[in-house]
């Protein structure tokens, strides 16, 4: 076991810079999820369907929201709670550093590849020529860097990811196992027999500054031009975008979403997992996409919308409510044509 | 050719433990599907869809239930007819027996590494320091298993899996080509600049035994704690399972279906196709999940749920009809308004 | 800067047998897109959404159809504009010829593994026992040719593929990174235990020529007999094909599409993205699937289907703009019930 650092509810109140309602002096020693933790553990309270739970826990102490209820608990308050316990996470829990293992000699590496400084390269990875790359970069055992690429200050391949020819990654990227840039977009136009002919994809890749993509997500090439995804855009396991496409900062794709060929979207929006885009529309700031939607049009800025085809989601939890309701919309119909049918005997008699 | 074994169908009904109906002199050399067996080959009818084409097959012999009515047909009956076919697979079709081949000369094992025996690792596979690898364990050709990983006795690495460090693997797992375990959970949090900022993810993931993964899926680390897969839990090609889910044992995931975080599954659930569950939910055992539902709150044992939001099997297939039904609907509502219209001038006449 | 060939719009409308309209002297040096296409540049309109941006575009030229009208601009009419703009993609930006750099070092070849002529093997490559790689073939690194795998001539695998054992690939087939043939069909069975028991799957997986598969896309092993897909079939990334499948030619999948086991596809489909099928189904030749449908039921030739469960087209575009229009339905229902309970006050009165 090691040794855990400690510390008091105020020690960790002033590090995060948080207020503490309850008892200051209190001895943390570790962070835990709130149905595990113990005396000795902070946990936090970030989403209502835990308060039961919060409530309930022998934490030593809970991060919340100013406003938040509870009970019998020693708090540290603060405006951004999960920032806040993200940053305990780091202080209980401080990741290795990163060690400099250098070049791995089963490496085959092109002799005009340009490597910065302090890089790591894994056991059997590739770097073809002309390739750049930064920094303190760490390329990941069996990833693949090809002919042209540039690598960015502070990224890290984790093992097994594809870099095809020409594509441009930023600085403090991280890409995940499986993660593919620049394959050839999926265009494809009928031939004299019918059957579809490749249309030659000579366009590029660019990963801005902080992206992220999770294990088996990729990313096309374009056409002509660059697909782009923007800065500290973040993107989760098994997503796809299409070439062409035009994204732009502080993203969020969940998992198993994807973007269709040539749209265009502004900065900050979510897409909640298995999105899908249709190709050739333009999404404006703060969009916010629920689950499993599919959005087939142009959206202005801070739409907030659901389901397939996606509506505003106000509209769209009308349509679901509504539609739950047909059954019995069907029966009262039913009895109101038979109230109709009795008036018409009336009437006629 | 190889030489096929041949058996009477009185020999296999005894090694399956069925009961013959017709011919069971019948000689059998191999196993075959519905509509290309021959007349020594034993095929199987457990889908009643393919009743037709077992009736026209001309199959020396079927394995069906029971109670199923093939007229004309020397017939294996079983109760689990898919089990017992299951078998003369093995029978017919022995698969080769393990071959231990050792470790590859080319494989990078950290010298603190812990490596059962009869193992195989193959070309160009990594192990890192403080792994462990239980006996018989497979390690196919360019597969990472990153720092302090276990891997459980009998398990099957096929090429290009990628376990990052610290994830368990019970025993008898099957991991298919680009499967990731322990990739970083999806987690963010807006930060000063209002872009998102990374939430580190310090658990980890634990595959109990048995537990199989199709191509290109994955299993992402907890925030704190472990994401944990139980005994026997099937998860089919490209599927995503997010951080510090809880999922029980002999679950069934078809292709291309994620789960959000946190939430906990049961026991003998089955997912069907692209299903989609939200995170922070609780599925009791034996759900059962139709294709490309979409799950958003927690249901009980045995629920049989469909549709996106999911609802009850008879609720959501009532709620289809409503809906296919709605144009119809609609002109039986214009023709009643119709008729009121007609009333109140009658009435007001 | 690499020096540009220039042509002018006469000498490319012989070229790709085009009719020009507007000035044929003027001199072309490049292709670009509609929005960033300068006076020495041609472009291409082949989607009415980008009219106004072709109507507004700086370019030089442009390819569009024999009908299509763009005022102010000198065209190149063509009866298929993408075909031809492809091929001038072609002339402008030729792709480097093929290199034949053999086979690299590190590869590890069994021995009595059949390479064709001027094949190109990556780094870290693996070819197993009994494989037959045809000629002018390109091994990307880090690939697996499993045991008694068959590759056709001229295909080229993208690094980072693998191949099971028994898998064969056709002539010009293109397959990127991350795809995975032949991994077991997702077969099991409730063993005695109730925990589910894998069914052998001891079939194989066919590529016919000419077939595409995009990143981290897979295609199944067959329980018995083979998976095939046919001749030019097109299939996008993060795609899934299960076992004992019988895709016919031409067909197309975009991104994210799913189909489930022993369905059956003809020639010339269309599967917009994040489509699902169901097993079992049958689909006949040219049938369209709109983005997200599901496919429950067999469709005929030619049908056009949209939703999940998918529809013939026009229908479920008629169910969504009633689902739409639901709410109003129901308030117009009981502003027509208040109109019935007053009639009935008059009548009785």
């Amino acid at each position: 076991m090691r040794q855990q650092p400690s510390f008091t509810v105020r020690e960790l109140a002033e590090r995060v810079q948080g207020r503490v309602e309850g008892d200051p002096d209190r001895r943390i020693r570790d962070v835990n999820v709130v149905e595990h933790a113990g005396p000795e553990d902070i946990t936090f309270l970030t989403n209502r369907r835990y308060l039961s739970d919060a409530l309930a826990s022998k934490a030593g102490a809970i991060v919340c929201s100013p406003e938040e209820q509870v009970a019998g608990h020693t708090l540290i308050r603060h405006p951004h709670p999960y920032l806040a316990f993200s940053r305990l996470i780091d202080l209980f829990r401080p990741r290795p550093e990163r060690r400099v293992t250098g070049i791995h000699p089963t490496a085959a590496i092109a002799a005009d590849a340009a490597i910065g400084k302090d890089v790591n390269v894994g056991p059997f990875c590739v770097i073809e020529a002309g390739a750049r790359v930064g920094d303190r970069v760490d390329i990941g055992a069996g990833s693949y860097v090809g002919e042209g690429v540039h690598v960015g200050d502070d990224t890290r391949l984790m093992p097994r990811v594809s870099l095809y020819a020409g594509v441009k990654v930023g600085k403090r990227c991280i890409l995940d196992s499986g993660v593919v840039l620049g394959a050839d977009g999926f265009g494809y136009t009928p031939g004299p027999e019918g059957l579809p002919v490749k249309v030659p994809q000579v366009g590029s890749v660019v990963l801005e500054d902080d992206v992220e993509m999770g294990a088996n997500s990729c990313v096309d090439r374009a056409l002509l031009g660059v697909t782009r995804i923007g800065r500290a855009t973040k993107i989760d396991n098994n997503c796809v975008i299409a070439h062409n496409c035009e994204i732009g900062m502080g993203n969020i794709f969940v998992a198993q979403s994807g973007v269709s060929g040539s749209t265009k979207i502004g900065n900050g929006c979510t897409f909640a997992a298995q999105v899908g885009l249709v190709g050739h529309i333009e999404l404006a700031d703060g969009v916010m996409v629920g689950a499993q939607s599919g959005v087939t049009k142009d959206w202005p800025k801070g739409s907030v919308i659901l389901g397939s085809p996606a509506a505003e989601i106000r509209f769209a939890k009308k349509r679901y409510a509504m539609i739950d309701k047909l059954p019995d919309l069907r029966e009262e119909f039913l009895a109101l044509k038979k109230r109709v049918a009795e008036l018409e005997k009336k009437v006629a008699g």
